[in-house]
């Protein structure tokens, strides 16, 4: 998942920010190939700027991905085997989870 | 650092997310003091409505902050103590950090 493993080099702002927040169950079984599947499969779609991820020992997770209008977080959000894989999400990775949709109005930083 | 080890329960939208995601050097000296420290002083701020934070394996980091409004953002940011803690961040603990303030404009999830 290296894609996800660095800071996105987004464009000037406005853009939007989709912050996927989650509490990990102990069940494992298949878990890293669909995430890492998502993220290639996600990242081919039009309007995507990039994504950042992160999971602590604790088992909470932090995934922002960046788009460039709504328009385009909807028809990833409408692709199939993303559906499946958020529907496996609800039932057997994630304990609770958190998905916030954010205009970025503002960015600066050392990169 | 246990309230930011969770999924933050905010308000109905909108707030603000300031979105911090970094990469840490090796150098540790202090860190989780200092990172400890801003979340239990940045969180008696008006206006803070919650945190999250993850770091992984790979050194990158994601924090999420919830604030009610901008103001609220700007307030804490003039802290003192939280800019000679992001003056020692910029020279010693990251190698590159990348800060974005966004509009959240919608939520949902499962608690």
């Amino acid at each position: 998942m290296s894609t996800a493993s660095s800071i996105a080099a987004t464009p000037e702002p406005p853009y939007v920010a989709v912050i996927f927040t989650s509490k990990r169950t102990l069940e494992d079984r298949g878990y890293d190939a669909v995430s890492d599947r998502m993220v290639e499969l996600g990242s081919t779609y039009p309007g995507f700027l990039g994504i950042e991820s992160a999971r602590g020992a604790d088992g909470l997770g932090i995934t922002v991905s960046y788009w460039k209008d709504l328009e385009s977080v909807k028809a990833w959000k409408m692709n199939q085997e993303h559906q499946r894989a958020q529907a496996a999400g609800k039932a057997t990775w994630y304990d609770s989870y958190s998905v916030r949709i954010a205009t970025v109005e503002r960015a600066y930083g050392q990169p």
